[in-house]
């Protein structure tokens, strides 16, 4: 029981760690230098959880609480520029880190919103916001329209908010252990890697279009 | 008397369907997916109002504190995306539930920041920003200059900005009645609807260009 | 010493004036009316310091609490929007003024940061936002990827961010006199000035490319 706390921080900081690397790869195919290298690693890895905690009003923000984060970002931003030169396959493997970052976040900002006296249907959309809205703002800086909103992505949004919701429903017959939030963590993470899978083609059904 | 908080309701309930069937035609303008069209449809419908409420510090946020919106916004959206096919005929009907949620908002917005104490000029400033901020944030994430801000778009924050300053002018002057609020929605409206007029085609005086 | 609030006055009016031209020329450059030449002036005055305030939870707003301001810019705007034909060579003269108030709110940022209990990296980070992001808000609302973040710049962020260093190192030391503050100022606006010299082509080592 003693390793919960310890698995949980575990996941959190190599979570915190695939967001800043993402940015400064999206920084470096966007030509910038090192201060939009920074600027992006920090905004992919801390951006969602701000958003999310500016719309509850709880402050300190969690990286003005835990201010080794931001350091451990500035650290890795100036490694992965200077040092690393074709990560090309070091994206596939940041993968993995970032399903079970957005695990996480989903589920331990569902669990803050509903302490923070949000309805479950708005705990279930800020889980979601803490886990993907750094990427948006990310993409919006760089000049594009969000990946997170295209038809081409596979599910993302989509695996935050079940698994938000998996939590949501059976949280009221979850009284004695602690084993409800665990559990949709991992089913968020099952479900971001088979919708990974290239060869199902996973996606929601297509809307209207003009 | 007592027919006006049923009145403010339902213009305030119109706008926010309004606001949101324009984020779901955004998205489609867009090619995005079901989770970029809810995104927007949420942001159409609550940015501004949110932004204000982060700038003025009140929380907890109208969308919090009345959790049915966003259910209706979720609600609006899927119908909208999956049994609307050519809406070409609606994007001019919303004009009307759009020109009257701008009123009110504004009108709203702009009381809403006296009371937090802040100067007449930055009221009616929070008073546009609250009725049309969400549409610029929704241009931003759809990677276009806001049409809020160009010269082609007929007058929209100025409808906002006058209406709010005859509120502001008018209300020393009225101290029994509360008449100077829907008058003052009322003039949005009215100014709206006049400048959407084709064959006016009423502008503010251009800048001085390059 | 009586005159240091007088000075720091005038250079921060002259700062917000700066920003106010500055937004009114961006606007104008990317064909905007009135309403956008007036938002993005208000942008690139208060963005900065408003999200930094935001982050920390510092209410009311400087630009609530000092509603002078947003007057000022408003006159700004008209003035330079409609009155001001061919400001290019105005474009040059505003890096005295900018340069400037990049040092004072750099620096004073950094103070009111630490004053909120930030660490001092937080604090050194918060204070380059306060001097820079008014215009990276600017630059994504005018769809481009934001010039600060780009290697064709000039040290801009990074003065800011030394001077701050300088700050957070030398005031250990100065517990008498309030000499470190202005000391840090100066430092950032001489670096600036070195940095803008032509001739000199100084940049940060640029990140490995793919």
């Amino acid at each position: 029981m003693n390793a919960l706390p310890f698995i949980s921080q575990t996941i959190e900081a190599s979570a915190v760690i695939a967001g800043a690397i993402y940015g400064v790869l999206l920084a470096r195919q966007n030509n910038m230098d090192i201060v939009g290298a920074f600027s992006l690693a920090f905004i992919l890895s801390f951006g969602g959880g701000t958003l999310r905690d500016l719309l509850l009003d709880r402050h300190p923000l969690f990286w003005i609480k835990a201010p080794h984060y931001p350091v451990v970002v500035f650290g890795i931003t100036i490694i992965i520029s200077y040092f690393y030169k074709t990560p090309g396959k070091m994206t596939k493997l940041l993968n993995i880190p970032d399903a079970f970052g957005l695990g996480l976040f989903s589920i331990s900002s569902t669990i803050v919103s509903l302490e923070c006296g949000t309805s479950y249907f708005v705990a279930s959309l800020l889980g979601v916001v803490a886990g993907t809205f750094g990427g948006v703002i990310g993409d919006i800086i760089c000049n594009r329209v969000p990946s997170l909103f295209s038809k081409e992505t596979t599910l993302y949004a989509t695996c935050a908010f079940c698994g938000n919701w998996v939590y949501l429903l059976l949280k009221p017959y979850d009284t004695l252990t602690n084993i409800v939030a665990p559990l949709s963590i991992i089913f968020i993470v099952i479900f971001r890697f088979l919708a990974l899978k290239n060869n199902w083609n996973w996606s929601l059904p297509e809307p209207q279009r003009e």
